[in-house]
């Protein structure tokens, strides 16, 4: 290497390196800004607590111990995680769906809310129908390929489970617009908003993660709520409500996002080149992973001696998020022991070997959507039960 | 009469004319303010406008030039007006069935949202629950009572006809939370709101508005809207938010307060001493009418004399609207041909009569309510109609 060489390729390390420092900073800051706590005492008392856990990519909490317990006691407690569907699921959200099926291992009932409703008002979908159609059509059968048991899993589509519109306005009346918009912190954009988003921000994801204590389900019960850090506005509305509601404060825990191949954060399905979608061409997934953004150097021999950055890679969140979760690739890269290249290539294989398996499940789960739609109706609050008219 | 009786009547007589005047003036304000149109000229070319329309209590309009085209091309047009189900039916709302009748009479589909989430959200019931009871056991039953057709009237509960928040989210995107606060001038309580009632109040009621025209119901139609004053801007959304979805923007048409018997101002359910409900027993009506307020003087013999004032009185409002249509009660009370004590003795017996007849065809109106209720799921732009599966 020459002068000018090894001048960028510093250039180059350092950046990476301070992209990494804030990665870290940004979440220890915002778990104590929050007030979460680390997640490393439950994993030290827990008999088999997730590869997510261990590797520290679900990281913090809140209230967890109340889970912690239900679990030893055996007593029901359960899970809600729910996703608008503009678009399939993606390999971010597969990390979310291992966590709730590894949460179903340890007795969790599952409820899936498919929020097309928020697909629609926020302005990623044209219209309910279309959110509607992914729904069916790619994201349900993909969450039934991936294992859960119908049994413990309840998975609804808001514009086919109304009744979580009457929950809304029933939970509706704890809150205030005022605070809700202070939680979000959206006062000065007030004029962007329309009452749909609001009312689904505020009302409708609170009746969703306060559903399973409904009497349907077995009445008040712990609750956890697996989220993107970003997504802690929602836990303190619905704990807020559930005080006022006398149900149980949901507890939360916080699972760090799987980063985009783009290199721009978080993997998303707006922006190209970030996302790979479990329903895409395993033939096709090539090209992202090859132009992909790495944590590695410019130039070979200065990867070598000094390592990539595996923390801040795409290549790296993706393979020890799903494919090497014991194995430690990053160590191995910032070792210098594997380069770019050849953990890419690696990549693609798993990726494809992945896909392939999960695309062949896909023609059985489209025929079990029907076992994992929830139907019940919600009647306690909202229908007097000793009246006769029938609906 | 001493001087200081006659000062006493005359300060009174004043007083009236004031608030007569104050009356006058503030549905004549209102009307121009807000850019309505007299009914005059709907009245003159109608070939039997309704006696509402004929006394003036029925007198003003948006759009109604719509309506009487579709009359006259015997084209399809719809009437909706809904209400709260906090309580039974008092004679003020038996003023808006009344309207809605005649409407039916003309060709009309009448739809009748009942709010009870509006109810509950807004806190004048305890439930969602209680409010459903109430709409089922008391107010469904005296609108079919009233003569309604059940092939031309669509009654629905919100929390039982879900479809609504479909509908309330497919438009909800239309409209942004600044603007309908500012329709609403809320902007200084913004605290107070809850999300639930900022959703119904921009997107239930919206919905509700332009469900009419929705493709299950035959897609764009004139659509008319009765409503006190006070409510406009209810129809400015409706109209703002039909333009966007390329609906008919709805006409309006706005009927008096009918004047409850404390002199408060409109009959209302939340003030004591001001309703009489359609389901309270005829025995027990004479207190509230003997000791309401009325336009007549302290003074028998300056009544003779100068005449009460009418136009204030709940007396002769309820007389008016309700029994003594053709036959004008107001030109003797002016005249001070009847004073109040006969007046008030004759309202007593139409009232009971009223009550009597009407709670007689209860028994049998709670049989049919079946018939009237809308449970026609809406699919069109929220369910793709060529995607297979079933609910």
């Amino acid at each position: 290497m020459n002068e000018k060489e090894i001048e960028i390729a510093e250039k180059d390390y350092q950046f990476k390196s301070e992209q990494r420092k804030k990665e870290i900073d940004y979440y220890k800051n915002k778990m104590e800004d929050i007030g979460l706590k680390s997640i490393d005492r439950f994993v030290s008392y827990c008999p088999s607590p997730s590869d997510y856990m261990k590797n520290k990519i679900t990281y913090a909490h809140m209230d967890l111990e109340r889970i912690a317990e239900a679990i030893a006691d055996n007593k029901p407690w359960a899970v809600i995680s729910g996703l608008n569907p503009s678009t399939p699921l993606h390999l971010g959200h597969k990390a979310i769906f291992d966590g709730l099926l590894w949460f179903q291992n340890q007795g969790a009932d599952i409820f899936i809310p498919i929020t097309n409703d928020e697909s629609y008002v926020v302005g990623k979908s044209k219209s309910l129908a279309e959110a509607r159609k992914t729904a069916y059509e790619s994201i349900i059968p993909s969450i039934i390929a991936m294992g859960f048991k119908s049994e413990k899993t309840k998975i609804f589509v808001d514009s086919d489970y109304l009744d979580i519109y009457n929950v809304a306005m029933d939970i509706s009346n704890k809150i205030t617009l005022n605070k809700a918009l202070k939680i979000f912190g959206i006062h000065e954009s007030l004029e962007d908003e329309n009452p749909g988003t609001m009312f689904y921000r505020s009302a409708v994801q609170v009746a969703q993660i306060l559903l399973p204590q409904y009497e349907e389900f077995g009445g008040p019960k712990p609750t956890l709520v697996p989220v993107g850090i970003d997504q802690h506005p929602y836990i303190t509305i619905s704990r807020n409500v559930a005080e006022k509601k006398e149900f149980i404060p949901p507890s939360e825990i916080i699972t760090k996002f799987l980063l985009g191949f783009d290199g721009q954060g978080k993997m998303s399905s707006t922006r190209n080149g970030s996302a790979i979608f479990l329903t895409d061409d395993p033939n096709s997934i090539d090209k992202i992973v090859k132009s992909a953004y790495t944590g590695g150097s410019p130039y070979r021999e200065y990867q070598e001696n000094h390592g990539g950055i595996p923390e801040i890679c795409p290549i790296w969140s993706v393979r020890t998020y799903h494919f090497q979760k014991d194995n430690n690739i990053g160590e191995k890269c910032s070792s210098g022991k594997i380069l770019c290249g050849q953990c890419k290539k690696e990549a693609i294989e798993e990726i494809k070997d992945f896909l392939n398996e999960h695309q062949k499940k896909l023609p059985e789960a489209r025929k079990r959507i029907d076992e994992f739609i929830l139907r019940t109706p919600i009647k306690s609050k909202i229908a007097f039960l000793t009246f006769s008219f029938k609906f």
